[in-house]
């Protein structure tokens, strides 16, 4: 499945989306479900968050480790019921996982990806726009809470959660008879709010710091390295795989860390590889992960893998537009740094 | 991943890939990697296959099941050593399905995705032009068997095999530094043999009948549905976690199977989602999963999941073009349909 990238372009989808309504086909965000007397144990087994204080209809983000304190995935966890979970999963394939698990451990669940084709709601008119679709209520939903709002006669699943730092729903669509229909008739309501059909976007999000998985994190990496310890639980014992490897790795320290970086000069290229990052020595001390021409710094920032031995202030990058200096922000993601 | 569906045209690709020889980047076909004293048991698990005969350098063409009897991937397995397997895979994560299997039984291997990035060698003129490069040994490989030739005092695995009907080999890359160098190098000696680089081709693998991954099989499929009978083993007990599965599918029978057909009429638009196969009294009894028009049967051809139950001579198809008839192949899959 494909993705949009930009629909008018990305100077003005961007701001866009940080002044009005979007509404985005986020279908790629399958869900995995779980269900069965075994759930609950099967999802702590493959997430370090402690997720024993989940409440029917609350989201939690959640990386998902193997048992060498790798990401698996960064998904969204919805409890439907106590012994009913998706997972609403980023780029990889969890399903596979999650089955293998089930049968090695006979875990009583049954696993599937059903025909569920998320739309979100984005931007700071999202709120007046809802309200008018689903009625008030649909505004008095908690970040990260779901529940189920009517639209012709089905209840729909929807969440205040998606993909930027905009604000905004997202609607589980699970009925394809109504799809179109719900589709062409928040465009229609949309229209006082100026809305636009969008997409996640990339400048967005970089700013906002949203890792990517398969971009800024892979298997390769654990949730120390990108940032995600507040989803770590290590403190009581859990049944998650991961919670071994991920006390060894806390214990020995991190080798290296994602970070929010300034890039010096004009406009860069696209990021096409990953772009490495040298110390003043030329040695090689991290990577590039994602990359944008922020519109709200007027610079080149970027996520970075950076190891945790290099010394911050004499680094630079090797992009397709030559060497560049880089800043990495004190705080992440992004501080405008200071002006001293 | 991406995969390049054409260079010149396709038929200007086709005809050339029939007759001369060409160079494939498949990079795509991604390799698992199964290492360790358990080896053979997770391997042996995940395929209904048969695998005790499997010798080393050895490729088996083998479809992998869940505990359902659905079709997770249809990889080549390369056997590397008695405790060393590669899965070379078709279009789904069989790396994160093995992870788990292997967690959940305790299983004593090493999984992991090396970066061996496969070449294919394809068309009638490869032995000619391989036999140059590696010398004459290389043309003594048997189908689907491998072993090890020098280029540059590196050893290639290279195996006979591809993903086309017109013969050809695989090179497992796994030197980065000699890949560019070794590509440079087939084709300049490829140059007297009309070499040109190319990729798997549309139309070629529909009228040789190759099934492809998540189009004509799914984990929705049983092995029976995608005529992969012949690899599947039910005769005597072996550790295959879908062969209860598998021998219930059997003794029921299946419901639908893949056929190839012929569609009626002038040569057709894309397929871009399936289309219905419907009988005289327009009740759906299969849909497409590949389409192509057949240069060389000069007809729109295709491969169909039909019913069991459907009655072959009365079937037609709903395409972007309009209702076409359809002709089922007597056998798989295509003969020249007889012109009696």
């Amino acid at each position: 499945m494909l993705l949009p990238v930009f629909f008018n372009d990305m100077v003005d989808d961007y701001w866009h989306l940080r002044q009005h309504v979007q509404l985005w086909d986020v279908s790629v965000e399958r869900q995995v479900s779980i269900k069965g007397k075994d759930t609950a144990r099967l999802v702590q087994m493959m997430t370090p968050r402690d997720i024993s204080k989940c409440q029917i209809k609350q989201c939690y983000y959640a990386p998902l480790c193997d048992e060498f304190g790798g990401i698996v995935n960064d998904p969204i966890i919805l409890k439907l019921a106590e012994d009913h979970f998706w997972l609403s999963i980023a780029d990889s394939d969890v399903l596979l996982w999650a089955k293998g698990l089930a049968y090695g451990l006979k875990l009583d669940v049954m696993i599937e990806e059903p025909y569920v084709n998320p739309l979100a709601v984005q931007g700071p008119k999202s709120d007046a726009l809802m309200a008018k679709i689903f009625g008030d209520t649909v505004t008095k939903l908690r970040f990260f809470w779901f529940d189920y709002f009517q639209y012709k006669n089905h209840p729909f699943l929807i969440a205040r959660s998606g993909w930027s730092k905009q604000g905004g729903f997202e609607i589980y669509m699970d009925n394809q008879d109504l799809a179109h229909d719900l589709w062409q008739h928040i465009m229609r309501v949309g229209q006082e709010f100026n809305i636009r059909q969008g997409c996640p976007h990339a400048i967005e999000r970089v700013e906002s710091g949203l890792l990517s998985y398969g971009n800024d994190m892979t298997l390769e990496h654990n949730p120390f390295e990108a940032r995600l310890d507040k989803y770590v639980t290590l403190q009581h014992d859990t049944m998650s795989l991961s919670q071994s490897a991920l006390r060894d790795i806390q214990h020995q320290g991190v080798s290296q860390r994602i970070e929010a970086i300034f890039i010096d000069g004009e406009k860069l290229s696209g990021l096409r590889y990953r772009w490495d990052i040298k110390n003043k020595h030329d040695v090689i001390c991290g990577y590039v992960t994602s990359m944008a021409y922020s519109l709200l710094f007027q610079s080149n920032i970027a996520l970075a893998m950076i190891s945790a031995t290099a010394t911050y202030d004499d680094l630079y990058v090797t992009t397709t537009d030559g060497d560049r200096k880089i800043t990495v922000s004190p705080n992440f993601p992004f501080d405008l740094p200071s002006k001293s």
